[in-house]
């Protein structure tokens, strides 16, 4: 085995372009079989093993900087730098991590997980060695489908500006996480294609024959191509924006690559490098279809039918109500098989816009079609939604335009980490005046919401965890649940539990336990964030002279914090706030890192007898 | 006057092309002579006086829908539209906004303030029209500077792939606020001083040369025009990105203009219009220098010296700072003159980057600078920060990158209204694990917490308000201010006033005052709302039953609902939190609006008898 024998970029530098071969083939055995086990993004990681070992036999990190964008793509590098062993604990509690993380390993120059930032990262890297009088490239490594991104365009045109040498690698697999899109999409394919060329020739036979006439033109046939070529470099949207563009070139010809990178090494000034790649290379599920393979889950026996996930009551309520209304709209930025808006598509293919990664464009453009007297609705996951902060408050809420926001991955996701979990949502949308922000209890309670926030006529959002519902009936007809209503689910004299979305079944198990400790709890699903059901919290609140309120969210700015605010003039108890802490919480399993945070059932049971405690000491 | 006979666009459609001149040089005057009593944001306005005249001979809005970007330039549309008169009571409170507003008029198609929404806006309002089978165009103006933004980009990828009959309309004047920035504007610069045409020139006669050699090319002279005209369309960037390209034109050639929009209102997918415009139009000192015209004051009687503004005192800081330390590094995005990193730029333009309307790429970009050791100080609004949450969150903070935000604009900014007040950061930015958040209470504690941000080794966040300072001494040296830390200004027993940034002064006058009243308040300055200063908080809340938070942030999420957090589980007294209530501000005097929310002197004295009052009850 050649692997075994590589435990650093200067290993490998050592080997013969045979070897290299081999150790492509070697590397993808072993991406495969790991990932099998733990889980992870397989597809992105195959289709850059030789593109990574070209970019270690050329390039020298830590001295030269290589920026990973989104970063799901690394795993080759994480390898073949100096994380061989520790690989097997990918995503794994403890383990590393499945993007880059600067905290990791010296040889990850920033870290990444959301898309689009590495030529800002790495622009920014480039100037500080400058001015820190440092040697060494930086190269930042980004999809197509990134390439959608405003920020990502931001970064081309601030280094088209500068000038500085900054190498960006534009890894074209056709598709980012499923289809690609947008006209920048379009472009590139014609590029590959040879589109450009084909519409350049035409452009010159009408030209010279109108100039010159048919016989001259039919004289000009013979060096069409070299006058072609000459007069249009092919990348020119690139060159515009002041980068030189090389390519495009096989991004599994390890020769080839190898070639060019050391070429680009000694251009000066922002290059471009345009590599094809394959998606899920070397596996034939994945190659048949990355979008599958794009997040793997680790294997399973098969087992008893489980419940739905949230996405996919989501995705087909939708696709429910919309059979009955055609006004529904449904946007995603990118995402429409992990939002459930695949169904959508199918289904409404006219009414149904994914408009590339553009988190920004995705907002105001549903705002657009709300202000026509449509009914959109924008599924983001919360992490991503991050993204749009400022079109939520400046095109929705503001201009109060009926636009549904369907927030995914809510709260803690689990293997993906620090970067995707969903953990800040209930604190930045309640703060925007008049927006709506819910939660469910329950898979079904997703579908009456999701209804009631399509019919209010007022900007909404609801927000629903990652994976697996409780398993609840889901036949009801839709209904409107009044907005800012709560639900008592449970009646007791020792303390008030206010549990919202996920965390709200955990409550009621929880009091159910402790009541065969002799403390009887209140339960209440509180169901909206924003407004509060202040008329029952006060009720409630007046009963109780404890109350504890449960979120899967930051504990800073969340829900409990809401219901702080309404308490803190004139409540005369104790307000126990339970949510995620004040750090950013890394990769393990969902159920792990929700008990590690206290806010499963066990960790309620906890937080309610120490409370109790302490008051009663 | 022929402006007093148009009432409507109607009226406007029926006038000569001589009359339409003398109608753009009438709307001018009113504009100047309004502005010269308002303030206002003369340049834009007035460098687009012949576009707007000519949509509106073209175009029937409000069946036709055309969406102002940033809306600086709307003021000739409101007063041709249907607020000729109200215009005199622009940006004063209860008159009509400074921006494009649905709530204001029905000629407004969207409301628009932060820049580079309308292309989004625009292509969601033409889908929805074309959904509902509503007849008419749409039409987005935008500024070159605000195509610098990711959103515009994203806008124009989606429309570019989607081919809806969607109009853009490049306002080309050079510039933004200030001089524009970015290779998108060197492309745009060479597509109108014909320098692409120069270099496609140059290309045919190497390419000539070589294939036929130079008589061959000697002969083809003649004709070269015609050849490169043909060859070459001008636009390609565009025209790769879907885009129909038509223009240059001369933005302020009323009959061209018309023309033109003739044409394009007959043809079919996305076409970009490209107009010269020059910003100031017709004013020479807003001609020679638009960018001191770009918001305008209203005239004021030269009067006594006053104290500087926080801008002044941070631009001169930094100043002071960076002569000592070439370490660091100050970002802009397109506003040096707004921020004051102009002095910065003049001082030291190898270590200033002014990125554009950039505000994702400038936290991005910081954070690389970061990694390599600088110190890199980012100045944005906080309205405009919204843009960069995720950023923040994902770049910035969860690297723990020493990135300082210096946050101008914070609170309520006066007469830009809505769109522009800073309300929410001090509750969007806490949320943020590993984040220092922190506000001086005057221009003197602005330069050391600035300071204090700059060689703190941490992500730091200082944010002031729009305006003067309270006029205190700017002599003692640069300090670092322990973090966390707060400031007892004034005892007394019978209340706490915590009170953060520009509100502390308030609240320590209206305590002097009450004390007359025989009410003792202790008055703190709780310059860290992140961290809260706990022990002090903690010994302080026990000695009083009464706690009112003081903030010019919006009450919900805010530093108050912070205290609200530490005290909820084991304070036994009531909190009063005192802010910016839930809901969107309008515009006005910033003195009035502080009045109005009752975060100012006697806004605090009506409160706190009002809640001893409670309480005493």
């Amino acid at each position: 085995m050649i692997l075994d024998k590589v435990n650093s970029p200067d290993d490998l530098k050592k080997l013969t372009t045979q070897e290299l071969k081999q150790l492509a083939s070697e590397l993808r055995d072993y991406i495969i079989s790991v990932v099998e086990k733990t889980g992870g993004h397989l597809a992105s990681s195959l289709g850059v093993v030789e593109l990574t070992i070209a970019l270690l036999k050329v390039f020298s990190p830590p001295k030269d900087e290589i920026v990973w964008d989104v970063g799901h793509q690394s795993y080759p590098y994480k390898i073949l730098t100096d994380r061989k062993e520790k690989f097997k604990t990918l995503r794994q509690f403890g383990g590393i991590s499945g993007f880059p993380s600067i905290k990791e390993s010296p040889y990850d120059a920033f870290g990444t997980g959301h898309s689009s930032t590495s030529i800002s990262a790495a622009l920014g890297i480039k100037v500080g060695k400058r001015l820190k009088g440092e040697e060494g490239h930086v190269i930042a490594v980004i999809g197509d489908g990134a390439l959608t991104a405003g920020e990502a365009y931001e970064g081309l045109n601030n280094a088209g500006q500068l000038k500085e040498d900054l190498i960006v690698i534009l890894n074209d697999n056709e598709m980012s996480i499923s289809k690609n899109i947008g006209a920048i999409s379009n472009y590139l394919t014609k590029l590959t294609t040879g589109e450009s060329l084909r519409r350049a020739k035409e452009r010159l036979e009408e030209v010279t024959k109108k100039i010159f006439g048919d016989t001259f033109y039919k004289g000009l046939k013979r060096v069409e191509d070299l006058i072609v070529k000459g007069l249009f470099p092919p990348g020119m949207l690139f060159e515009e924006l002041g980068f030189r563009y090389v390519g495009p070139i096989d991004g599994h010809d390890i020769e080839t690559l190898v070639t060019t990178l050391r070429n680009v090494s000694k251009m000066r000034g922002p290059t471009l490098v345009h590599v094809l790649t394959k998606k899920g290379k070397g596996h034939k599920p994945a190659e048949e279809r990355p979008d599958k393979f794009h997040g793997v889950s680790p294997k399973k026996l098969l087992s008893e039918p489980q419940p739905p996930t949230y996405t996919e009551v989501f995705s087909k309520t939708l696709v429910e109500m919309a059979e009955k209304d055609s006004s529904i709209v449904a946007i995603t930025a990118a995402m429409p098989s992990g939002t459930g808006l695949d169904r959508f598509a199918a289904r409404f293919p006219e009414r149904y816009f994914d408009v590339g990664i553009a988190e920004q464009h995705a907002v105001t453009f549903a705002a657009g079609l709300a202000k026509k007297g449509l009914r959109p609705v924008v599924a983001i996951y919360s992490t991503f939604l991050q993204r749009a902060y400022d079109q939520i408050i400046h095109d929705v809420a503001l201009q109060e335009l009926p636009v549904t926001f369907a927030i995914d991955r809510a709260g803690l996701v689990g293997e993906d980490g620090a970067t995707h979990h969903g953990a800040f949502d209930l604190s930045y949308l309640r703060v925007v005046p008049n927006l709506v922000v819910a939660a469910p209890k329950d898979e079904e309670e997703l579908r009456h919401l999701l209804y009631t926030a399509v019919y209010s006529g007022r900007p909404f959002a609801v927000r629903y965890p990652r994976g697996r519902g409780y398993g609840v009936t889901l036949r009801e007809p839709l209904k409107k649940i009044p907005i800012g209503s709560w639900e008592v689910l449970r009646e007791g004299g020792d303390l008030l539990i206010l549990a919202t979305g996920w965390t709200v079944y955990q409550a009621l198990e929880a009091a159910r336990e402790l009541s065969a400790e002799g403390i009887e709890a209140t339960v209440v699903n509180a169901r909206f964030i924003k407004p509060l059901d202040e008329k029952l919290l006060k009720e409630l609140a007046l009963k109780h002279s404890t109350v504890i309120t449960v979120e899967e969210n930051a504990v800073k700015g969340g829900f409990g914090s809401a219901v702080n605010e309404f308490l803190a003039l004139w409540y005369n108890g104790r307000v126990f706030n339970l949510g995620l802490p004040d750090k950013f919480i890394e990769h393990g399993s969902q159920a792990l890192l929700r008990k590690l945070v206290k806010i499963d059932k066990d960790g309620i049971k906890e937080s309610v007898r120490e409370i109790l405690g302490i008051i009663k000491r």
